[in-house]
C-alpha cells in the first residue's frame, strides 16, 4: 500500500454530485422505500478470510439464508404483494441456485454483489474480477444481466464506479450521503450510473445479528421498530426516500422476520409511501431526469 | 497454518445436507424446545489461554457456576418439573464432580462439550484429544458415555463431525443454519450424527455477561424476554423448534435466573411448546427417521 | 514516542484551576445549555487515516453532513428560534463554503475545530499546523476570526492549550470535568482561557452512528431521550450548566433529527433554561469574573 | 512472560474455599447490600499507560471525579442518611487529599485500591509496591490503616491475597463468584482475608461510562434500574448479599447521579435489605464465624 500523507486529501467534497434534485413520486405518493436485501450466503464469512470456508459452525450462519431465511423472506413479501431488489453475489448463485431461482420466479429484481462478497479497497486486485465473475454467475445461472449494483461491505472507490458505468450498469446503492437518488460524477466530470443511497439505520445486521466473527449487540422488537418507523415518518415528511440493506440470513432469523413483518405493514399502511424495487426507482429518475433535460434545453 | 486462496474456496453450501425434514412433533405439540445448558466452569478463561488459570478474579467467574449458579439452576428446573441436556467439559466433571453429580441425580442428561472448551478450528492438533479427554472424565467420573455432543465455542470442522460419528456420538447440537433437526452429510456422502441447530438468541452469553475478558453489554429483563418470547412465538407459527444455549454462569446469577424462571413459565404455558432434552429430540428423530424410511422403501 | 514510567506521572490534579465558580446566569435563568455542533464533514474519516480520502463509501458519511445534514439541522435552528455554535474544521469550510456559509447567514457562531481533524495527541507534529490552517480557512472563507475552540477527537495537551492563549482565542469546549465553566490555569500558574466543559452524554456519536469504522450500537428515541432529559433535569436541580456535542452528520440523519426536536422543544419548553451559544456562555463568564474582581479587589 | 501449556491448567476449582456460609444478617434484616465506591480519580487513565498523564482532556474524565462527582455522591448519601466504603487508589489521596478527606469527615470507610491503580497481573513487578505505597498513602494524608481491599482492573492472583492476610487486611472485595462472604483459602490451605464478592452487574462503569479509550454503549435509567432492582429482588428471595462497585466518576455525573439516587431510595423502601460498609459485613461475619467455631468446638 502507498503511504499517503495528508497533502494527498483533496479539498473538495467526496462526492462531486450536485445536489439531488427533487423529483416527485409516481402516483402522487409522498415518500420512497426501496425493499432491498443483500444475499451473501456463505461469502459472509469466506470474503474476511478464505480459510473460514472450513469453519463449519460459522459458515452455517451464512448457510442459515438458503435453508430458511430466503425462503421464509420470500414467503413474507408474497404475503404482503411486495416486490424487492436481490442484490446477490454469484458465490449464492452459483452455490444456491435454487434458493435465488425462487426469488426470481416470484418476480423480484436480482442485482450485482460482487461475487466472493469482496471489499472493493482503492486498488484491489480484484475489483475487475470480482465485478466479471458476478456477471458471469447471474447469466449463466439465470439468464440475467443485471442493472443494479450493491457494493460488498458497503464501500467503493473510482476505479469501481467508472467500470459500473462501463459495464452498462444503471444504478448503485452503497453511498451514504443522501435521502434522494442521484447521478454519480466520475472524477472526469462525465455522468455516472444512478446513486439510490442506502440507509444505515435499514441494515439489519447492525441490530440483529451476533456471530463469533462480529459480537455486536442484538436488539428486540420495541428497539428497531421504534427507529426503523421513527425514519420512515421523518423523511415522509421529507417527501425523500429510504433504502433497505436486509439480509435474509439476518431477517429471515424468527424473531426478526416477525419484527419486518411488523414494519412492512407499518410502511404498507401508511399509504403514502411508495414501495419500490431499485429497478423501478431507477426507471423513475430516468424519466424525470430526461423530462428534466428536456425543460432544460 | 496454510495460505488458502480464493480458488480454495468449494463453490458449494457448507453443509451438504438436504432440507430438514418436517417431522411431526410428539403428543401433538405444534413447536420444541431442547433446553440445553453449557457446563464450562472455569474453562470459560483458561480456553482462551492458560495462563489465566492464575488471573483469579477473571477464573472466579467460572468458579461462580459451581458455588452457585448450577445449584440454583438446578432449583429452577426443579421447581418448574422440566428436564434438561448439561453439555459439560471433562475439566468441569473433573474440577467439580459434585456439581455435575447433583445434575445427573435430578435426572438431566449429561453431554460432552470438549474438556479444557478448546477451539476445535481446523487443523488443531488438540481435537482428539479433547473429544477422548471429554469421554474419559464424564465415563471415570459418573459412568456416563454420552450421546450427545456441542462443540467449545460454537465452532466445528470436517475432521470433528468424522470423529463424533466414529465414537458413537448419536447428535450434535452446534450449527446454526437450521430450525428443525436433520441428519449430518459428511465429506465422502455418508451420513453422519443427526444435527440439532443451536439458536443464537438463546446464547445468554450474549446479552447478560460482561467481563474483563470480553466486555459485551449487559441486558435487562425486558429487552431479553421480548427477544425470547418473540423467537419462541414466530417458531410455534412456524412449527419447527428451537435450542437453548444456556450457562449456569450467566443464567445463574440473580437478575438472569430471574428473566429464565419468567421465561420458561411462559414457554410452559403456552402448552403447545415441547420442552425436551437433545436426547429426547434425537430418539423423536430416529423414530421418525426410521418410520420415514420405512414408508420409502 | 518516549518511553514513560510512573514515575513521570505527576501526583498532583490533572487539572489545575481551582473550583468552578458558581456564577448565576442571565435573566433569572437557573441553568444553561450550550448548543453546539462539529462540523467535521469528511475528516471524520480522513483524519484517522488519509487513505480513506479514497474509500468513496466511508467519505460520504462525511459527504451527507453538506448534502443533507447541515441544511436541516439549521431549519431545524430556524424554527426552533435558537442559535448555535458551529465548532468547524478548517477543511469543512474548504471544501463545503456554501455549507458553512449558510450557518453564518442564520447568525450562527462559527469556532475552530481544527483543519484535518487531526488528534492533537502530546508531542504531534502537526498541533500548529492544524491551529494556523484551521484560522487561515475561517479567515479566508468568511472573514472570521474565531474567539471558540473544541478541541478534535475532543483531546488535548498543554502544547495546544497555550497555543490557544496565544492565538487569542477565548473560550474552550473540550474538558469533561465540570459542569459550570471555569478559567484554565497553564503548566506556568498563568492563565489560560475560558473552559466550557463538554458533555459527553450529549455526544450524538456515542448513540446514533455506526460506520465500517465504527460499529456503535444505535439507540432509538426512547433510550437517548431518557438520558438527555435526566441529564437536563438534574443540571436544573443544580443549577449547572450541559454543553452539547452534536454532528450534522449524525443528528441530521433524519430519526436523529426527530429525537433533537424533541429534545430541544423539551428545553425550550422547561423556560428555566438559558440555552446559548459558546460566545455568550464566555462572554457571560467574562462579566461575571470582572464583576467578581472588581468585589475582590 | 512464561508460556504456558495445558498441562499447567490445574485440575480444581479456582476458588478453594468451602461453600460460603450462610450466616443470617443482623436485626433480622432478609438480605444485605455492601455499599461501596472505587477512587480511582486520573489513574482510570494512568494505570492503561502512564503517557496517558499528557492527554489533558482523558485524564480530566477523571478530575470529573474530585471536581464535582464526589462532593456530589457525598451530598446524596448524606442525603439518604447511609454510610459507604470508598476504595481509594493513594495517588487520589495524595493528588486529591481535600476530596478523600471529605469522605473521612463524613463518616465513610477508606479502604486500599492500590496507589496507581495498576493491574496485579501474576508476576507483575508492582505487586508488593502498590501495596506498600497505598497503604502509606492513606496513613500519611489520613492516619488511616485500611482493613478492606479491592484489587485494581478487578484482577487478583495468589501472591496478592498472600501479602493482603501478611499485611493484616481484613477482608477483600474482588471475586466474582459468590452472593455471600467467605473466608479466602490460601494456596498452602491455611485461611487467609475474608471475602465479600463483588456483584458486577452493579459496576457503574458497565453502563454509564465511554470514554476515546474505552467505547463502550452507555445506557439510559429504565435499563439499569430494571437490572440493579432484579438483581436485588432476587437476591432478598435468596437471603443472600450484592456489593455495588460505583464509581464518583461514573455515578457522580448528573443523569447516573439520579438513577443512583432513584435505586438508593429503592433499597431503601424495601426494608428488608441490610446496607453496608465492607467493615461492617466483614465484621459482622467474624462474629459469626466465632460463634459458630464455639458451637463447632
Amino acid at each position: 500500500m502507498t503511504i499517503r500523507s495528508y497533502d494527498d486529501v483533496p479539498v473538495r467534497p467526496a462526492n462531486l454530485a450536485g445536489p439531488a434534485p427533487e423529483f416527485p413520486w409516481p402516483d402522487g405518493k409522498r415518500a420512497a422505500m426501496m425493499l432491498s436485501f443483500d444475499v451473501d450466503a456463505e461469502t459472509y464469512a469466506t470474503s474476511k478470510d478464505p480459510a473460514h470456508a472450513e469453519r463449519l459452525v460459522s459458515m452455517s450462519y451464512g448457510t442459515y439464508e438458503a435453508r430458511v431465511g430466503m425462503p421464509k423472506v420470500l414467503e413474507l413479501l408474497r404475503e404482503l404483494g411486495l416486490k424487492a431488489t436481490f442484490f446477490t453475489t454469484g458465490w449464492a448463485a452459483d452455490a444456491h441456485p435454487a434458493t435465488v431461482e425462487a426469488a426470481v420466479k416470484d418476480g423480484h429484481e436480482i442485482a450485482h454483489h460482487g461475487y466472493h462478497h469482496l471489499l472493493p479497497d482503492p486498488g484491489s486486485a480484484h475489483i475487475e474480477d470480482e465485478l466479471a465473475m458476478g456477471f458471469d454467475a447471474l447469466k449463466r445461472r439465470f439468464g440475467i444481466r443485471p442493472i443494479g449494483y450493491r457494493a460488498p461491505y458497503g464501500e467503493s472507490c473510482d476505479e469501481l464506479r467508472i467500470a459500473l458505468k462501463r459495464e452498462g450498469i444503471v444504478y448503485s446503492s452503497s453511498w451514504r450521503d443522501d435521502v434522494r437518488p442521484y447521478r454519480q460524477v466520475l472524477p472526469d466530470g462525465a455522468p455516472g450510473v444512478i446513486e439510490i443511497p442506502a440507509t444505515a439505520s435499514y441494515d439489519d445486521w447492525m441490530h440483529g445479528m451476533s456471530t463469533r466473527f462480529g459480537p455486536r449487540s442484538i436488539f428486540p422488537k420495541e428497539h428497531v421498530l421504534s427507529m426503523w418507523k421513527d425514519e420512515l415518518d421523518e423523511i415522509r415528511d421529507w417527501g425523500a426516500m429510504v433504502t433497505t440493506v436486509l439480509h435474509p440470513q439476518v431477517s429471515g432469523r424468527p424473531m426478526r422476520l416477525r419484527l419486518l413483518r411488523n414494519f412492512l405493514t407499518y410502511a404498507i399502511e401508511c399509504r403514502d409511501v411508495w414501495i419500490a424495487t431499485g429497478e423501478q426507482v431507477a426507471r423513475h429518475f430516468e424519466t424525470c431526469e430526461r423530462a428534466d433535460e428536456g425543460v432544460a434545453s
